[in-house]
């Protein structure tokens, strides 16, 4: 998985700017100064009342590396803008991704409150086995197809959802945080989440980038239980 | 692919009853029946000089099973509500689209001005050929996975994008408008667009559906080029 | 504070439905029917975990009368369609909203934390005298531009927010959960809201309008905090 | 009518940038630089065929003061984050908006084809005066309820709309396009429009930060009929 910030427009100033538009009108430049003091509680206060417009007036656009699988739960996220490497245009390349060492294969206990635990060393291996004769033979297949002049589109049919695609994502703040609310498992999170743990690996270096860029925002939803407002 | 209407509240009327209020506040519901001689009139104006809103007053519930490739373009549409079947939850099963003979299988031309012809003899049995081996493989792959203990969203990662998927997916004739605009490709659009032919396969029924329900509307669209108001 | 239900689509049903897709694919219409006694139990675990997107496959319509500084606070919320009157396109009308005998005048308290407590006799009879004169006179103001042949956009400028104006909205009913949460203020919510008492007025109507739709879900709804999914 | 540009994350290169993720995957950048003589031309073939989501990937926030009655119309516009000043929170001043003497003020013409022309002397001097007396009216009424200790939230219900308010907006390029295209009236516009010419004022001086932020999607804009893609 790769995730790189691409460009960013994003911090804690901006929050403020906006909530005091609310309570100060034109006059708002100058307090945000003088108030410097005060934007973590300001900051905290928003988050836990839920006043989740200031936390819109910013944005942060990421460049992600990830399998389909990923992508197909990622654009579920209809608050955020895309712009995804096209299968139609361009001949993919035989890149697929793989469970790590870290990744726990097997699942277990019910429902909607699954735990994963690792597989064995066999278990581990006939994955990995799996998939690469899996994703060798479609592969092979794409290419016989794209060499007997088969239009790209349809050739990709056979592809599977491990191959790696590549996209440009936007989000402002508000809606990067509901995002992280469903697709990170952290201490502190006050509603349960049962994120697959590859986009999980994703929404983390996500939120590391935006730690980074609003660190008292961030440090405001962590205090309130991983909530978006 | 399938498309089944689940459930629609969706007429001409309500296209009326909303641009209404706008002129007539409370008293719209006697005129519109004073009216209904005008209602085509009025629903071409609305949609002519892109009033919007009042096409937004109504639902329909779709029932759609298409292979994976297609669901990833049709997500992108994100004014609409969407339920999929999750390779999280079941095990998935072995359905896999194939082109249809009508299916033209060779791309010409420029990007962004692709057109398609058939395949020869030769071209039609390769694609046949090699997406039934990859599909055999990946499913076998699968099992595999499946009959070792791996995790169902691990064992998953083989199968091809066009394996069969299924959703519920929810939109109004607005947001309906719009996707049809861009995915498919019909006498009289006024801007082109230039679909892949399995998702305008899937729009083309939807547009069925839809024409039943709102025949003035359906009308007044094909008479201002196809654009979403 | 007039609220209709003009049109709905929305039972615990299509909740139901939308959410199996995602574990049964398409077998779910017989297994609703047998499951339906768990069915309170499904809805349940799916506000509680959080799964919003099943409860957004059903749309309610309803038609408003409130004054203008109340949908001024609605039309906040993005996730809904609107049409409203046109003070454009029609003479409004001299119609104007007045707090009534149960409103509270006086607020207390810190910002972010106020508290309404009733104005003494002497308040209440000055807010109704100041409010009638202001009307009045606006409305003076107003016709009588409306005789010089002064366009209608214009001399609606003197129109207090106070005046009534009415709309269509349709929302699905995880937006109106969404709408509920920020814009009512009842026993067991788990986030804290300070919504002003007009708007309230209408959000209640409309709550009891819903619950009627979808006991089920209305029931989780309360038991899981009145938090959106 | 002020508009400011507060804060921009906005060119011509980020639409570059996410419609080549399109085509050509990760090795984008070095595509850029060596393209750069064909970017007019791949802006205006996006522009043409309606590949919207390049025009997402950027963010300009603007400070906007404008009456009541002008905000009404812009946040029906729901691609879009708003922070409005609050009536609720803060004491509103005694500004209000008066037609300049450049804005026509009788309406002629049919509905849905309205035009505006000048008045007389004294239709003006009507005009001027009667807003006036009103806006002088209600907020010494508003004065006097705020002084008697009445609520704010209560007290301004006699304000008329076309008291003035500020807001931060923040929209992306898309969206602004959008906007533009139904709040304004400028030559070359494919499909007709008919704004209230206050919004248009707002939304005249948001194209002119826009044209100089993002010179070729302007241009692409202009010359593909001023219609978002």
């Amino acid at each position: 998985m790769t995730v790189e910030l691409v460009r960013a427009n994003a911090g804690d100033a901006d929050v403020l700017f906006a909530a005091r538009v609310s309570t100060k009108g034109e006059q708002s430049l100058e307090d945000v100064d003088a108030d410097a003091s005060k934007s973590a509680g300001l900051i905290n206060y928003l988050m836990r009342d839920r006043h989740g417009s200031p936390f819109e007036h910013n944005s942060m656009t990421f460049y992600v590396q990830a399998p389909i699988f990923v992508f197909r739960e990622f654009m579920r996220h209809r608050i955020a803008s895309y712009n995804e490497e096209s299968g139609r245009y361009r001949e993919l390349r035989p890149v697929f991704y793989y469970p790590g060492p870290d990744r726990n294969l097997i699942q277990q206990g019910k429902p909607g409150a699954y735990e994963f635990v690792p597989g064995t060393p066999e278990q581990t291996a006939l994955v990995e086995r799996e998939i690469k004769a899996s994703c060798t033979q479609a592969y092979q297949s794409y290419q016989r197809m794209l060499e007997a002049g088969i239009a790209r589109e349809v050739a990709r049919a056979v592809l599977p959802v491990t191959t790696y695609s590549s996209m440009y994502v936007t989000m402002n703040a508000r809606a990067l945080m509901n995002f992280l609310s469903l697709r990170t498992k952290r201490e502190g999170t006050h509603f349960p989440s049962f994120p697959q743990r590859e986009i999980e690996m994703v929404a983390e270096k996500m939120e590391d980038f935006w730690a980074d860029l609003m660190p008292l925002t961030y440090e405001a939803f962590n205090k309130n239980g991983r909530v978006a407002p």
